[in-house]
Order: structure tokens, then sequence, then C-alpha cells
């Protein structure tokens, strides 16, 4: 007698670039899913997902992607997911799993929770994985493997929604953390969004002729400024309270620099190189 | 009859390091030298140096080095480079070239200048290669191909001393440049001094709680920050005043940054990024 076997679920990702289409590969990976579909856009870059092996199906459209999934993962720029969620919230299978992986959390969180309905489980979700490079092509199955992704539970959170969608990122790989969708916010403005502005802010400072005077260091410190800012300027309106507030705290250090300098001051010189080395040491390569 | 042949010259390198090492490996590469010198203070690194094929021997101390070098490199930090090479010059050979590759120029280079003998052939030199790393350990033989050494002559520079430099670091496998030392400093202010303030800044930010939370992007934009600041604090100071003029505009642009974020001023935060990214795309990875 054969024993029953739960049917395994299906998958559906919405935006399948660089996250999207290596969530899809890791998904693959894991075994875990009967059938990954995907949607978005860009039907070239689509058609390249699928060739790559990142789903195996373009869906019609987002409902129809919604109507079969048991996860769904919200791919998109931060200022498309909330509405798209609750575009399709009303047609997705009762106790689907709704989770995205966006670099801001409070603000589209927020947007959601106010409407979603009840038999809908939803939580925020942020994989610390990624690059300046765009689309399908560059998505690897291995992205998440030991990377960080933070779920943010809210006090409106299913506690299955927590559970569900922690056992879903370590099945692609990745370590997983829960905090507060403000707690995200405040950390990553330090830790992700500070340093774009800041290659962002370096690399348009450089005229022309001066391009050929740039070596490593300068390459390293601007190279995420190569992100498509119509990614990154909906992340910076999300989280810019924060992000002005980190940015701020930057700007104070670069006083104490600017103090120092004037002053050829040895001593304070050392001491804010020495604090950065510590700090970068600490991390690893 | 055998035709007379010229001896190959003698390459003496103070500061065997990661770019001292890495002159030696290019210059045993490139078949032109009959012995490679070195000398410096930390004597396992000149013993891994000689292992690793960085030099043939180490020279008891700077001046036996230059009394038997036709061409004196000094790798050292910016400001030893002028003491080190006015307390040899008189016993260095007649007609020995001296160049260095340091990371600032003018101070040194008057510094120098006002006290060399005329019969010692000086240039100052700036390979624009190097990391994070120090030691002999990183040396690479093709540290320098493809890339840009500036050298920087004065109205004091002998005539061949900028020809002898400039083919002598091609022969590295470098491509060369003559711009004036001040036009080096303030351009090197700019592409290479500030990125390294900027990462060491915002690496000094960063609370040992949220380390936990950085990926790739802060990664990437601190790197350089694990430079050592015995070396970067002279380069600092030797080149405060375009430093502190470099930091400002970036602290300009940063408020434009901050005031675009406070307003929620979408356009702007797009111009900004779209700035940034255009420059880092057209340089390239």
């Amino acid at each position: 007698v054969a024993a029953k076997t739960q049917a395994k679920p299906t998958l559906g990702i919405v935006g399948v670039g660089l996250i999207g289409g290596s969530i899809g590969l890791a998904a693959r990976r894991s075994g875990q899913f009967s059938r990954l579909l995907g949607t978005g856009r860009d039907r070239a870059n689509l058609e390249n997902a699928v060739r790559l092996g990142c789903i195996d199906e373009v869906a019609a459209d987002l409902p129809a992607l919604a109507e079969q999934a048991d996860i769904l993962v919200f791919c998109t720029p931060v200022d498309r997911i909330a509405e798209q969620i609750l575009s399709v919230a009303a047609v997705c299978k009762p106790g689907a799993l709704i989770t995205d992986a966006g670099s801001t959390k409070a603000q589209l969180i927020s947007l959601v929770e106010d409407d979603l309905p009840g038999d809908i489980e939803f939580i925020g979700s942020h994989p610390l994985a990624g690059s300046e490079k765009r689309g399908a092509e560059h998505a690897r199955a291995d992205l998440f493997d030991n990377r960080l992704t933070i779920v943010t539970p809210t006090p409106r959170t299913p506690a299955d929604a927590e559970k569900r969608a922690s056992e879903f990122w370590r099945s692609l790989g990745s370590r997983v953390m829960s905090i507060s969708p403000a707690e995200h916010d405040q950390a990553l403005a330090l830790t992700s969004h500070l340093p774009h502005l800041v290659a962002a802010a370096l690399a348009g400072l450089l005229p022309t002729e001066m391009r050929e005077f740039t070596a490593n260091g300068f390459r390293d410190t601007t190279r995420i400024a190569a992100g498509d800012p119509a990614l990154w300027t909906p992340i910076f309106l999300h989280n810019h309270v924060e992000l002005t507030d980190a940015t701020l705290r930057l700007q104070r250090r670069l006083i104490e620099f600017s103090e120092a300098l004037l002053a050829a001051d040895e001593a304070t010189l050392t001491r804010l190189l020495a604090e950065g080395k510590k700090v970068r040491d600490d991390l690893g390569s």
C-alpha cells in the first residue's frame, strides 16, 4: 500500500532578475518544489530565465501566477511590491504564503498589512545578497548560501508565516534572522543604503579627464554606484528618514577628518584610520 | 671578434613590500637587470622576498645598496622617502637614477630637489597599482601590466631622468604619463586619497552589533579601509590641502543628497544616482 504523500508546492516568483532568478535556481536545487512559475515586465528576460532554468514557466500574468502558487516571492522594486501584493491577494490560494525580497521593509509592510485578507499569510523578507548587476542572466543557485536573510515579523504576522518563510529561505541555503521592520530599516540604512549613497556621491564627483587616474581603490569604493537608479531611488525614498540620519552621521565623521587634515593632526588622522581598519579587518574579505 | 656589450644594470629596491616586491618580480621578468638588490626594515619580509624571487640579495644596509645600484626605487612610506634619498645621495654611483613609488609627490620632491647633488638623476613616480594588502608575499610580476604610472618632472628634473624612468616603468609592463607633482597631488586627492578617507569614515561608523547586516555593498565600499594607517596617515598629511578640498566637495554632494532625502525629492535623487552610475559604468569593472 503506497503511503499518501503531500504534493510538493508551487513557487511563484514575481520579478525574475538577479534575485528572483537566483531564488528560482536555489529552489530548484532544493528539490522542494513541484513547479517554478515566474512573471515580470520584461518578456525577453523571462524567456531567458526559463532557458537558464530559473523558472519552469512564465505565468500569463500576475493573477494567473497567484492562482497557482503556494508560496509567492515578490522581487520587484520596493515601490511596487505592496501594490502588487494587494492586487492579487483576493485570487491567491487559501493559506498561500506571500513574502518579498525588498531592501526596505517598514513602509511596504504597513501598506500590505492594512489591507491584506485574513486567509493569506504575509511576512516581509530581505536576503542580504545581490550585486550591482541586473537580470536573470546573472542569477546563481548559490547566491544565498551562508548569506543572511532577514525576516521581519510584526504583531500582525501569523506565527506560521514566520516559520514557513524562515524554512523557505533556509531551503535556499540562507541563514535567517528575525527582527522588526523598523530595526531592519535602521540597520540597513547604515550597512547598505548609505554605502550606495556614498558610492554614487563619490563617483558623481569624478570629472571625465580624471578617469585615467583611478585605480582599484576608486573602483572598489564606487562599484555599487553602477546599481540601477530605478531600483535605488525607491529604496532611498522608502527609508529616507533613517538614511538621512545615517548620512548626517557620516558627514560628522568627514568633518572630523577635515578638521584633522586642516590642523595636520597626525594623531587624530591615525586614530580615525585605525578605527576604520579595525572594523574592516574584522569583517574579513 | 666579440662585440662589446654594455653590462646590464643593477636595480636597488628600498622597501620590498607589495609594490617593491612586484617591481622586483616584474624587473626579473623583463630580463633588463643583472641583479636585484633589496633593503628594508623587516628582516623576515626581506628573506621572504628573496625566497619569492622578488630580489636576488638583501643589501647590508641602505648605503650598501646605494653604492651598487644603477637605478634605485624607493617604495617606503611617503614621510620617509625624501630623507632616505638624501641620506644616500652622496654614496650613489655617478649617473645613478633615483625614483620612488610614493602616493604623494609635491612635498617630497621639493624636499629632495632642494638638497640633491647634481650628478644624481632624480624624478618622482607613482604607479597606480596596489591594494590594501602588505608585504612581499602579495607581490605579483604582472601588477603593473597595463596600469598607469605617473612620472612627475619639475623644471629641475634632468631630461634624461624622465626618459630613463619612463623606460624603466614601461619595462615593468606599465603605461606611463608625465604630469607635474601639483597636478598629480590634485588628481590623486580625488581618485585615491578621498576614496580611502571615505572608506575609513564609513567603516568607522559601523557598530559591532551591525556587522552581521553587512553584505557585498558595504564590503566593496569599505575594502580599502583595511590599508595600513602607518602608510596612509603620511599620505593624508602630505596632501592635506588638496584632500581637504576634495573632502569638502564630497560633503557638498552629500548635502545635496540629504536635502533631496528630506524633501522626498524623487527627481533629484534619481539625477544624483544616475550621475554616479554613468561615471561608474564608464570606468568598467
